[in-house]
Order: structure tokens, then C-alpha cells, then sequence
């Protein structure tokens, strides 16, 4: 036997498991019988917008080649996106800082190796989004968990980060946040960006859901705060475009050539299919704007009726699709919990140990960016699963 | 200013700086000017398949949403792979071994972090790809460099490697290399993949330039030599996929769970949309053994032409579509001479230096499979360069 590394100790994006546990019942269903209700997976039901594939479609059929572009990407998709944060946030981004990377999952490797050495502490809110620790510990780094609740509303506060000691090289904050759902308040996120970049802590701002807010609070980018933030952002979530593997970054001015020489090296470009099909996204403004509002009625039935149906400890998500329902009075194993809900009820639903190793066992997330009836269907199911 | 990581001392993977100088200098040309003739790029002219744009051009225009696949891809996908095994190399790679990744690039870090520690030596022949070295070192892991020259045809031997003292944690091999195009013969092939079994160093088979070859060596794969070998591969170079970003692994039983965690945690899936027209590119057979022809006719021209030209110290390539040029007799500094050949003849090629740290001065790579018509040009211009 040879030997392997310890990245061979990574653990699973668990929800990739449930993933595929949810499709191997799915196939085994015998025809004609009521479907899998999909609330496990972070992928709206919907495809890329019609405009995009079409865009796409016809670039095939007239035989554009579709090779590698440069390493940032195609230089007119660069620019459509900084006048995205001129429009939506009025703030200035050269072109020059926006990298189009391999979705929101292909920049963090990028940003991680240019930010950080192994051995440099990362913090995060508990719970989080697994792959940020996964991905951290495979390049040797370490991330340092500050455990939420309900009072700051999963998010980490300016108070938490004072009292560390020593303080961590860098910091990851996502407004609205997964598993949560949950967001910042504007002058929060302002504070806690002008102390990393005054305390030499470098801040990495996931913005995948962006787009996806209800209202409850303003959006922040990251961007528009200080020079040395980092911004990850994708088109998997608002522009519903998961399975293409496209997203971005905005580089402070030190990691533009770092991050450029390792994304040559790494990724060489992001799909040139998927940075055809992005840039035309921006113009199918009127589909995207409807599944925002199927989520936001999703949310507002699953809000209103999941507390009848036995889940009466949910965070009131302020944004993204998710929720985080705290399960400790039905069980002390959400991974058995899960199993069974998906092999009794047939609804499949992630269990929260990965998004929060220490106190996951008593939380599930639940995804609500499926096929609105669907997500109408599930508090019924999971009432009866509940005995009520 | 925030401290960086060591990533941040990456080097570039310089033919992507040279891409980039060659658009900018296609851009500034003035209308009707002879246009560059581009011999930097590893890229293919032709893009993908026609039969594998117009299935995904179909896909989308049915409405398929595209999403997320598992981690190692799609069934389907997976299952022509191990079938392409078993008609081209007769080699049983049970499917559960194989993984669709983002490219040949994407499958690197995979590898690595799976089978190798920092601090580990993973040994290669220099010249070599740049990326391995880069990745390598982005990752904490050091590239231990076999120098090899004509009389080992720039790939390693067995007795180099028994000579290794002590023995390094991996080997990476390249038959067709890039780039200088040669091939290992199967038996020292065969005879380094059992040494390296039997002594416990990781094997990784590059072999993403297989079917691109000329009868002049057998094409060999790692898969049907010893059950430690990872082997990694690519719809870039035969398939003509460079800018769809996909490729796969065959991965030793030791390697498949914990390569499938970190593919989960680093990029969730390969693009779903680049997954369908890889599986349907298998069928296009009588395009690619075209393009083949075509590389053939092209690679014959220039081993005839370019030593006329001035150029007559060039490797004779088994496979790929490079040759590697020296030209000490011409400079000793070929990023200079490759800047004055595209700024004073109009050709792009990309020097020596990131191939080969202490040589790459007095070389330079050659890519000859763009148009057939500018390959033919290339000698005229190179020559008149020379003043020949």
C-alpha cells in the first residue's frame, strides 16, 4: 500500500452524499409513485436563464471554437461585471480586480493560497458552509470557528472578534450566510470590515447569494469597504446557473497578479462556454426576478407552515434559500433524522454536521429553491412524518 | 498592507502571458495586415466536436437544466470512459475509478493533496509541463527535476530513477510530453511503473496528449500497468475541448473515496454542460482522426522546413503537437528572441524558460496545431526572421 496524503483525511461535503443517496431512492421509486421532495441541495430547480442557454446555443451552431480564455476571462464578461457593482452597489471596481473563475468552489483555492500560509487560523461563524473549513484544512491552513446562535442571528459581531486573541490571519463572512439564510446589519458588516483591514486580517466576503434577499436587510459587497477585501461571488444562486461552474472574484490590488499566476497554473480558465452564457444572463433580468419571487413565496409558506407541522425552531432567513431548523427536541442524530425523513416521507433534507460539527446533531437544513409545489407539499409530508 | 500567502510567489504559467501579449498585439494590427500566426498555444484551431456542440446546442434548446452532477460526473460519462478503456487499451478500469474533474488542471491538485504531503518530492523530467511544478509548490510540495536531454529523447529512465537517493513520494510521467512531444518506449514505461510499485512512489501518468500520436512508439497507459498508478487525462488536446474545461482521473482504489471528499469540498462537480459534449465527442471519431490528420501533415511539414529555416535542432515528436527548438545556437535568452519573433514576424511562440528552469534560456516550444495553412507559413516567416 502506498502512502497517501493527509489531504486523504478530508471529510465529504456531506450534502453531495445526501445528494446521491436522494437519487439512488429516486430511481428505485416504482413508476407513478409521488417523487422525492429535493430540499437537500443548495440548486434552484431552474436552469440558466432561457436568454443565456439560448445565447449559447446559437454561439454553438455557428461554430464558435469555445477555447481557453485568458485566465481572468473573457475580457467583455470582466467588464460587465464591474459595471454590475457600479449598478447595483455604485461601486467603483476596475475591471483590471475582477477574476472570472470555476464558480464560487474554484476561487476559494485561489484566494486561500494567495491570502494564507499553512498554518494561518481563518475564522468563521458557526455554522458554515462546509467546504470553507474543508477546503482550508487541505491546504494546511486552520479554521478558527466562532460559534452563533440565535442572538447575533448566526452571524458573527465585531464584539467576538475583539475578544480574539491572538487575532486569526483572515476572516470569512457571508451576508446572507448558508445554512442560515440569515444577514448582517449594514453598519455591522461596515465595522467589522474597517477592523480586518485595520487589524491585518484579511476578509474574504462570500457573496454567493446575493440577489437573494427578501428585504429585511440591506445587501453589503465587501468591495465598496476597504481596499483589502476579498469578494467571491458566482452565478450558481441569482442567475440559477449551478452546473456551469462560473463565478468571480474582486481582488484587492496585492493579490491581482498572485491570484492570476495561480490561476494559470491551477484552472488555467474558466469554461468559455459558461462565460458566454454568463455575460448574457445579465440580460434575462425578468426570469431571474421570477424565481427570486417563488423563493420569496416558498419562504413565506415554509415560515408559515413548517411551525405547524412540528419545526417550530427556524432562524428567519433574510435572504439566500435555505433554512436552519433547529431539530433537538425531535433528535440528537440529524443524520439518522435525515435518513429516515428521505426513506419514509421522501423528502431529503441535509443534516447540520457539517455546516456545525458541535452542535449539529439537533439541526437540518432545508433548501427551498425547488419547484414551488414541491416546497408546498413538504410541511404536509413532514407532518405526518412528525405524527401529526 | 496585509500579508499575503506563499502562493502569492506563484510563478506564472508563462505561455498564458504570452497569449495575452500576442491578442494584444492581434488587436493592434491594422486591417488587412497578414494576421499572427499563433504557435504558443497548446490549443487545438478546431473546437469541439460539431456532433458534441450541436448535442449540447439541442440540450439546452429542450430546456435541460444543466445543474450540478455528483462529484466524479456523470454516470453515463463515466461509464464511455471505462468503456474507452476497455476498446483502446484493452484495460478493465472499473467505473467507480473514474472521476470527471475540471480539466487535466483541475485534476492536479486532486491528486496531489490525496497522495502527497508537504515537504513530499514528486519527481519529473525536465523539460517539463510548468503547472506540475507550480501546483507542486503552490500546494507545499516540492518538484524534484530529472534533467533530461536528446539522448534519453527529454524523458526519464529507469536507471535515473534508481539512482534517486532518497527515493522521492511521487514520479510524474508524460508520454507524449509537453513539451517536447516525446514518448517513453512501452517497456521502459512498463519497467518504471512496476519500480515505482514496488518501491513506493506514487506514480501519476499524464496522459492527456494520448491518440494524438504518429506511430512512431505505442501509447501506454498507467491504468493497465500497476493498481497504485493515477492517471490523469483530458478532452482538451485529442477531443478538441480546450476552453470546456474537462477531463478525468483513473484512480487507484486507496485514492477514489478520499479524491471524491476533496473534489466535493474544491469544486463540487465538472460543468454538466461540458460533460455532454465530452460523452458525445466519442462519437465524432471521423472529426478528431481529421484533426489528426491534419497535426500529422503539419508536424511532417515543419521537421521538414524549419531546419532549412534556421531552426535545426529540434526533438522529433512521437505525439503532442509540440516540438521543442533549441536555439542556443541563435540566443541565450529565448523570452527575448520569442518577444522580438512576435513583435518583428508576426510569430508566436512561447520560450523555453518556465519548461525547463536551467536550459529554457537557449529553447523554445513550437505548437503546431492551428490552422494548417499557418503552420505552412511559419518557416517562410521564421526564416526571413533569421534572415535566411
Amino acid at each position: 500500500m502506498l502512502k497517501t496524503g493527509r489531504g486523504a483525511e478530508a471529510p465529504p461535503f456531506l450534502v453531495m452524499d445526501v445528494i446521491a443517496a436522494a437519487n439512488a431512492r429516486a430511481a428505485a421509486l416504482p413508476p407513478g409513485a409521488p417523487g422525492i421532495l429535493r430540499m437537500e441541495v443548495g440548486q434552484p430547480g431552474t436552469g440558466a436563464p432561457r436568454g443565456a442557454a439560448q445565447a449559447v446555443a446559437r454561439a454553438l451552431e455557428a461554430g464558435d471554437p469555445m477555447g481557453y480564455t485568458e485566465a481572468f476571462g473573457l475580457r467583455s464578461l470582466r467588464e460587465r461585471l464591474a459595471r454590475h457593482y457600479a449598478e447595483r452597489y455604485g461601486a467603483a471596481v476596475p475591471v483590471e480586480r475582477i477574476a472570472v473563475t470555476l464558480g464560487a468552489s474554484g476561487a476559494f483555492p485561489l484566494a486561500f493560497l494567495a491570502a494564507f500560509d499553512p498554518g494561518d487560523a481563518v475564522a468563521m461563524a458557526a455554522p458554515f458552509y462546509p467546504p470553507y473549513a474543508n477546503i482550508l484544512t487541505a491546504l494546511g491552513m486552520r479554521p478558527q470557528l466562532l460559534e452563533c446562535g440565535p442572538e447575533t442571528r448566526w452571524q458573527p459581531s465585531l464584539a467576538m472578534l475583539e475578544a480574539l486573541d491572538p487575532r486569526p490571519e483572515g476572516l470569512i463572512l457571508a451576508s446572507p450566510c448558508n445554512p442560515a439564510g440569515t444577514m448582517l446589519p449594514p453598519e455591522e458588516f461596515a465595522a467589522i470590515a474597517r477592523w480586518c483591514h485595520a487589524n491585518g486580517v484579511r476578509l474574504v466576503s462570500d457573496e454567493i447569494y446575493h440577489g437573494l434577499t427578501y428585504g429585511t436587510v440591506a445587501e453589503t459587497t465587501a468591495a465598496g469597504l476597504t481596499p483589502s477585501a476579498v469578494v467571491v461571488n458566482s452565478f450558481s444562486k441569482y442567475f440559477s446557473m449551478t452546473g456551469w461552474r462560473i463565478g468571480w472574484l474582486v481582488l484587492p490590488e496585492d493579490l491581482v497578479r498572485p491570484v492570476e499566476c495561480l490561476a494559470q497554473n491551477l484552472f488555467i480558465s474558466a469554461p468559455h462556454v459558461s462565460q458566454v452564457a454568463a455575460e448574457t444572463a445579465f440580460d434575462c433580468r425578468a426570469e431571474l426576478e421570477e424565481n427570486l419571487a417563488r423563493y420569496r413565496r416558498s419562504r413565506a409558506l415554509l415560515l408559515r407552515e413548517l411551525p405547524r407541522a412540528g419545526l417550530d425552531r427556524i432562524a428567519a432567513a433574510d435572504g439566500a434559500f435555505y433554512l436552519w431548523a433547529d431539530i433537538g427536541h425531535l433528535t440528537n442524530d440529524s443524520v439518522e433524522f435525515c435518513r429516515r425523513l428521505l426513506a419514509e416521507a421522501d423528502v431529503a433534507a441535509t443534516p447540520g454536521v457539517d455546516f456545525d460539527p458541535a452542535r449539529g446533531a439537533r439541526f437540518m437544513r432545508l433548501s427551498y429553491c425547488g419547484p414551488e409545489a414541491d416546497m408546498a407539499a413538504a410541511p404536509g409530508r413532514i407532518a405526518r412524518f412528525l405524527g401529526r
